[in-house]
C-alpha cells in the first residue's frame, strides 16, 4: 500500500502536464503536405515550415533558439552518423503546449486504398486483403516522415497508428477509440502524431478511416481548446477558389443544433448558396466534409480555423490568438460557436 | 437486437480463422537481421530469405509458387510506380497459419537508447525525452522494413508498435499489455510485427521494453504450438561459439519450477557448467536471458527452438515439424517441457 502510494506520488512529480489543457488538436490536410499529383511524394518545403511553426507554439520556442534535435537516426541511403546532440542541457521545459497532430494521406495510401476498395470492406477477397496491408504500408510511412520532420524541430512527437490504437469502426463509423494511451503521452510531455488509417470493421471488415473523423472524435474526447484545419487554400470560398470572384468565407457561425450560417462576408442569405456552390466542386466531400466536420466540433464550443498551411495566416492560426483577436489583415476561415458571435 | 445478431453473423461468416489456434511466435533476433555494428543497416540477404521462409510456412506457399505482393509503395529516392499487382485472383486462401512476428533492435534504436538512457527513466531530462524520441524513430523504422518485406512475399504483415497499443510497464516489467488488437487482427487474418519498443513506465516515466519480454508475454497470454528465436548462431552453446570445442546443446529440459538442464548432448553435470560459461560472456545479457526467457515459455508447456536464421535449419524450426520429429542433421537447441521427455 505504501509502495502504491509512493509510486503514485512520484508518478505525480514527474508528470507537471498532466493538469494542463489541451491547447490544439492541428490537422496537417494531405494535400498540404504532400504533392497531390505524385505518388508518394512529400511537399518537403511545406512540412519544413509547419514543423517550424508548430515548434514555435508548442515549445515557446523562438525561430532563433537553439533546439534539442530529436531525430538521430540517418536519412535512407546515406552513410551519415546522426547528427550531433551535444550541447544538451537538463533543464526542465515547463512551458509546452499539449498539442495534437494528425494528418492526412495526401499521395500516400490513396492510390493502394482506390485500387483494391479496402474502404467498402471484404478481406475475404485476396485484393482488399493486399490493399489493406499497402495502404498501411504506405500511410504509415509518411507518418514516419513527418513524425521525423518534426522531431528534426525539437519536438517529442510519437507516431501513433489508430489501427495500433485499437481503433475499430462500425459500418465506417466510430465504434471504439479508446484515447487512454494518447492521454498518457500528452500527460508525459509528447505530442501524438496520428494518421488516416486502414482500420477493421466489425460489420464489414475493414475500411479507411479518415483524418477528418479522427479529429471530430479527439475533439470530443478531449476538449482542446482550438482545432486549426491546415489545407492548400486560404480557407472556405463560395465557390471553387480557382472560379473569378471567389469569396474567401472569414467566418460561419454554427448553432447548437448543427446548422450553420456565413456571418462574414455579410451576404444576405449567404450560407444557402454556399452549401450549394461549394458542393459542386466537392467531388472528393472535401470542403464540405470540411464544413460538416467543422460545424461538429464548433457545436462543441471550440473554434475552428481553416487555414492555408506554411503561411503567415497559419502561424497567426496556430498560436491561438485568434480567439481574442482577428486581425483584419488575416485570411482564413473561422468556424465558431454561434453564442460566441453574441 | 436483431440487428446486432445479424452483426454477429455477418462477423463470423466472415472470420473463419478465429477459431484457428496460434501456431507460432517467431522472433527475428536484432543480429540476424541487421549489421550489427553499421548504424541502422538491414541485413537484406537474411531478411529476404527469412521473409520467404515465413512465407512458405505462414501461406503454405511454395516457393515458385505465384505470390500476390503486398507492398504497393515505392522505395525512397526512386520515382517507381509500385509493382503490376494484375493476375490477382479473388480466391479466399484458408490454409493461413496464424503467426506473430517480434522483432529486436540490432543496429536500430540501440545507439540512441544508450546515448541518452532510456531505459533508466526520466522524462524530466531533455536529453531523455528526446532519446526516447529518436529511440522510437529509428525501431519504428526497422518495422516499417520487415512489415515490407514481409508483405512483399505476400505475407499479411501488420506493423504494431507496443507504444501505440498502450503497453506499459512497471518498475521495467510488463504492467498493462492489451492483446485484444493482436488477437482481432490475427482473427482477421493478417500478421501482426511487434517490436523492441521505448515505452511508458508508471515508476521511473519510461524505459525499453525488450522484444524477448515481449515474446514471453505474448506465449503466455496467446499460447502458440510453439516458439521459434532465429539469431545469428547456431544456438546456445557450452562456451562462446567462436571458442574452440565450443558445444551447441541440442536440448534443454524445462522443470515445473523453470529450472532446466542440458538433455543432448549428454555431459554429466553439464547444466551447471553451462550457467557458468554462457554467463562468463555474456555482457549484454544475450544468450542467459535468452535461456531465461525460453526456459519461461517452455515452462507454459511451449517448445522453443532456437536456430541460426535464414539456413535450411531455420526453415525446419518455423515448419513446426521438430515437434514430432528431430533429424539428425539439425542444428540448433530445443528448450522443452520436461514432461515431454518422458
Amino acid at each position: 500500500m505504501e509502495e502504491q502510494q509512493q509510486n503514485a506520488l512520484r508518478k505525480t512529480s514527474t508528470s507537471p502536464f498532466q493538469s494542463k489543457p489541451i491547447r490544439c488538436i492541428v490537422k496537417l490536410g494531405g494535400a498540404a503536405i504532400t504533392c497531390k499529383h505524385e505518388l508518394e511524394t512529400i511537399n518537403e518545403k511545406n512540412l519544413d515550415t509547419v514543423s517550424k511553426q508548430l515548434r514555435q507554439v508548442i515549445l515557446s520556442c523562438p525561430d532563433s533558439g537553439k533546439v534539442l534535435g530529436m531525430d538521430w537516426s540517418k536519412r535512407p541511403g546515406t552513410s551519415e552518423t546522426p547528427s550531433t546532440i551535444d550541447g544538451c542541457c537538463d533543464e526542465f521545459k515547463v512551458d509546452f503546449e499539449k498539442f495534437v497532430v494528425v494528418h492526412g494521406a495526401g499521395s500516400f495510401g490513396h492510390f493502394q486504398a482506390s485500387k483494391s476498395g479496402v474502404h467498402k470492406g471484404g478481406l475475404c477477397k485476396s485484393l482488399v486483403k493486399a490493399g489493406f496491408v499497402a495502404t498501411r504500408i504506405s500511410v504509415t510511412s509518411l507518418n514516419h516522415e513527418i513524425v521525423r520532420a518534426l522531431a528534426k524541430e525539437g519536438i517529442p512527437s510519437i507516431g501513433m497508428s489508430p489501427f495500433s490504437c485499437g481503433w475499430l469502426t462500425c459500418e465506417r463509423n466510430m465504434e471504439a477509440a479508446n484515447v487512454s494511451m494518447i492521454v498518457k503521452a500528452l500527460d508525459s510531455g509528447f505530442v501524438p502524431v496520428l494518421h488516416g488509417d486502414a482500420v477493421l470493421d466489425t460489420s464489414q471488415d475493414c475500411t479507411i478511416l479518415s483524418g477528418d473523423v479522427i479529429i471530430r472524435y479527439l475533439a470530443e474526447e478531449l476538449k482542446p481548446e482550438f482545432v486549426v484545419f491546415l489545407t492548400d487554400v486560404l480557407g472556405v470560398h463560395d465557390r471553387p477558389p480557382t472560379e473569378p470572384g471567389a469569396v474567401l468565407l472569414r467566418e460561419i457561425a454554427v448553432d447548437e443544433d448543427g446548422s450553420w450560417s456565413v456571418v462574414k462576408p455579410n451576404v444576405q442569405d449567404a450560407s444557402k448558396q454556399v452549401v450549394v456552390t461549394v458542393a459542386a466542386h466537392d467531388t472528393t466531400g472535401g470542403m464540405v466534409t470540411k464544413i460538416s466536420e467543422a460545424a461538429m466540433i464548433a457545436k462543441l464550443g471550440i473554434d475552428v480555423y481553416i487555414v492555408k498551411a506554411a503561411t503567415e495566416h497559419s502561424r497567426i492560426a496556430l498560436s491561438g490568438d485568434l480567439k481574442h483577436n482577428v486581425p483584419d489583415s488575416w485570411l482564413g476561415t473561422i468556424v465558431r460557436p454561434l453564442r460566441q458571435q453574441q
